[in-house]
């Protein structure tokens, strides 16, 4: 009976494995994963510390007896330590210590990323945490209920970095949210991310930006936090959250091989370079659409897609990755913030003459009551008036997720600008207009880029 | 100097209007209107009826003076009387009696739709109200302050009906909704309509089907609603809300042909038969994009579009309208429904092999708080593959209105279900999933027509 033998069982693995068990009922499916949690969201970490969600089990998109009884067995707490593709084994330390070699016919590699560890002195202090896995999760959780914190620092202004300052704040801690560049949530232009961080200012977060804190100091029963040009808190709780790199050690030892970022090297198929081995997730390399070539993009969409291909191709199938766009949105309290595709310094770095125009637009017809203003930024191609990206922040509930959604949507089709208003998109006026948000955003940029050709 | 001649100040006429201003600031234009409401939003009308719009005046997308500082000439009040197509000419009344001929180079006819008069007997008494223009809703306001009524009866529960049941709900009165039909909101599928109904009795709206009002009686001071069964109602106000049909007298008269549903026969440039006469709006037939021919599918979305390639194409473009969809949404109380593309009847009488499959699926993780079932219903050709069509209904803050659009983009991009997964959409756990609930709609989908299939 063909093996099929899954290395991680995040995302990716877990993807690939329904995957191949909804294609074939009878394949052998084995995922070895180094701890208890198959199938936990992530993302959830940050909304578990917040006390929004009240137990951590509620995280598991699905739980483990759901996955054994798809005949899908999971190994939990077991570390793979080498593989020998010639032989087509792995070598899987149990918990119990003992040594297993596994044989596989096709292997997944789904290991996922690791917190980035900035180069700053006292990381490994009592009260200092990254947050990745469950277990990051619970020592933070611990602290919180043994310690009381009163006061958290969070170093770095992402993702996980904003998500948990909003999440201690509503678990009633004061923040000082640490960035080292001159704004926060860089993946969004400064205009957008100033209204995540007017957010965070309304609700008591202290925001610091252009501060690259070097050391921790542990001082009494608090924490020193400094850099070097003289900035100081003192705080109870230090949350480090700089980004993620690929965990790509048990693959590069094997000889697979990494490229971008030291990430997996893949293609569309996402085939290594060695046979029978496939990738997928946090720790490959990812094809991006518009740019056409593979970039290091670690989102947890991206890696159930590419899970699902992998899976489908192990099992023969001629699946292609169809690519990322980097679409991506985040809430902080009441404030969304999304984009998908390139910004105009990326399109530039590309080779294409971007412009990007940013239009503030109510999320529906301004006479009835709530409406919400948008503010959208546009990037297309002045040359193609090929849509390139675009990029929105507004109060949550002014529909900013499926809004980027629509363009990432359109972005998929390679729309021109102009295209968008020829989409038949739903109005009525508590939820829309004649023309939608999105497409009065296309309209302003199409006619600004046609008066600066002029 | 070339003389863009419009007849209908709403939607179609205005959006061709501006659009004939944007690419030519010289062009003379003039707009011929039958009442003194320009680029009213005739979509609001149960908003200001509700009491959530305050000032009337807040309707107009744009107001008069916005219109005419661009240089578009507004003749308000003024009645076209007739068309002369060979001498280029049409009368119109002015308010003080006055006939005027005027020329055009270039007519565009924006005349809109009239209210359906259904076949009941007392449709003239006072106190029973159709509700398509301002002077009609004016009429109703001032029913309502004058004359408090305490109950309504609402004839027709398609969206205009069910938006006045909330209003007037809002408004305080006791409505009582009748339909001729089985389910209400027969745009949508009786599953998914059926939460519109229930979220109507929620609130206190009677609702009734299976009724066929044939007559409206005056009893003392008070309406007596009936029909040949023995069903009876004595209300204080009755709305009329039975549909929509083409306004094309004055074009019929003129010689310009009519199609499907006695609308403005048009292709997709939006010509008319007619040299020089172009049609748009709810007074035309309408290109569908998946039927590939023309129906009668009177929209305000697809006004702006068709005004706006009318007016391009006037002005010597060549643009042509990429059809519609039928993408619609409707918020009643706090549930939205939607819908996109082809349902399965429809499907079947366009001779293709749809299979509908059902999905509740929640709108974000549901271990976040406050996730909001949605009910999708996809449909997709079971020979293809392709996605025909989608409905979502659920509460409004589920991102349905949006989430319609995602499948409306699709759609014009002719999807096949499977590539749905392909797309690159948002994901947090407080906004979605990592595969969206349109993507596990399409999912469903694929994996029940596959094992039907077997």
């Amino acid at each position: 009976m063909t093996r099929m033998l899954i290395i991680g069982g995040s995302d990716a693995g877990i993807s690939a494995a329904l995957r191949m068990r909804e294609l074939d009922a009878a394949v052998e499916i084995t995922i070895v994963l180094a701890d208890r949690f198959p199938n936990y969201s992530i993302c959830g970490l940050p909304f578990f510390l917040s006390g929004e969600v009240t137990d951590w089990q509620h995280l598991a998109h699905r739980k483990a007896e759901d996955i054994t009884s798809l005949g899908i067995q999971l190994l939990m707490n077991h570390w793979a330590e080498s593989i020998d593709p010639m032989q087509k084994t792995v070598t899987v330390k149990a918990p119990d210590g003992a040594t297993k070699f596994m044989g596989y016919d096709k292997l997944i590699l789904g290991t996922g990323g690791t917190s980035v560890n900035p180069p700053i002195q006292g990381l490994d202090l009592p009260g200092v945490y990254p947050l990745r896995w469950m277990a990051d999760s619970f020592a933070v959780q611990q602290h919180l209920t043994d310690r009381s914190p009163q006061h958290a620092v969070i170093i770095g202004a992402g993702y996980i970095g904003l998500e948990m300052a909003d999440a201690l704040t509503l678990r009633g801690l004061s923040v000082t949210l640490i960035q080292r560049s001159s704004s926060i949530l860089k993946t969004i232009d400064p205009t957008l991310s100033q209204l995540v961080a007017d957010e965070l200012t309304k609700h008591g977060v202290e925001v610091v930006t252009d501060v690259d804190i070097d050391r921790i100091e542990s001082i009494d029963k608090r924490l020193l936090v400094a850099d070097s040009m003289g900035f100081q808190r003192v705080t109870d709780l230090v949350i480090v959250a700089v980004g993620v790199s690929p965990a790509t050690q048990l693959a590069q030892t094997a000889g697979v091989s990494l490229s971008v970022n030291s990430a997996i090297q893949v293609n569309r198929s996402m085939e290594t370079n060695l046979p029978d081995i496939y990738a997928a997730g946090d720790c490959v390399e990812t094809y991006h659409r518009i740019l056409g070539r593979n970039i290091y993009l670690p989102l947890g969409t991206t890696a159930h897609k590419q899970g699902r291909v992998a899976g489908e191709n192990a099992l023969g199938g001629h699946r292609k990755f169809q690519g990322s766009l980097g679409t991506q949105v985040v809430k902080i309290f009441e404030v969304a913030a999304a984009r998908t595709g390139l910004r105009d310094d990326e399109a530039i770095a590309a080779g294409l003459r971007p412009l990007t125009v940013e239009t503030d637009v109510w999320h529906h017809k301004a006479y009835y009551p709530g409406a919400h203003s948008l503010r959208i930024r546009v990037t297309g191609d002045r040359t193609s008036g090929r849509l390139l990206g675009a990029q929105i922040a507004g109060h949550y509930q002014g529909e900013v997720a499926k809004r980027i959604d629509i363009f990432a949507t359109a972005l998929f089709h390679d729309m021109k600008m102009d295209e968008l208003n020829d989409l038949d998109l739903s109005y009525t006026p508590p939820l829309g207009s004649p023309w939608d948000a999105v497409q009065m955003a296309a309209q302003a940029w199409t006619k600004q880029c046609s008066e600066q050709a002029l």
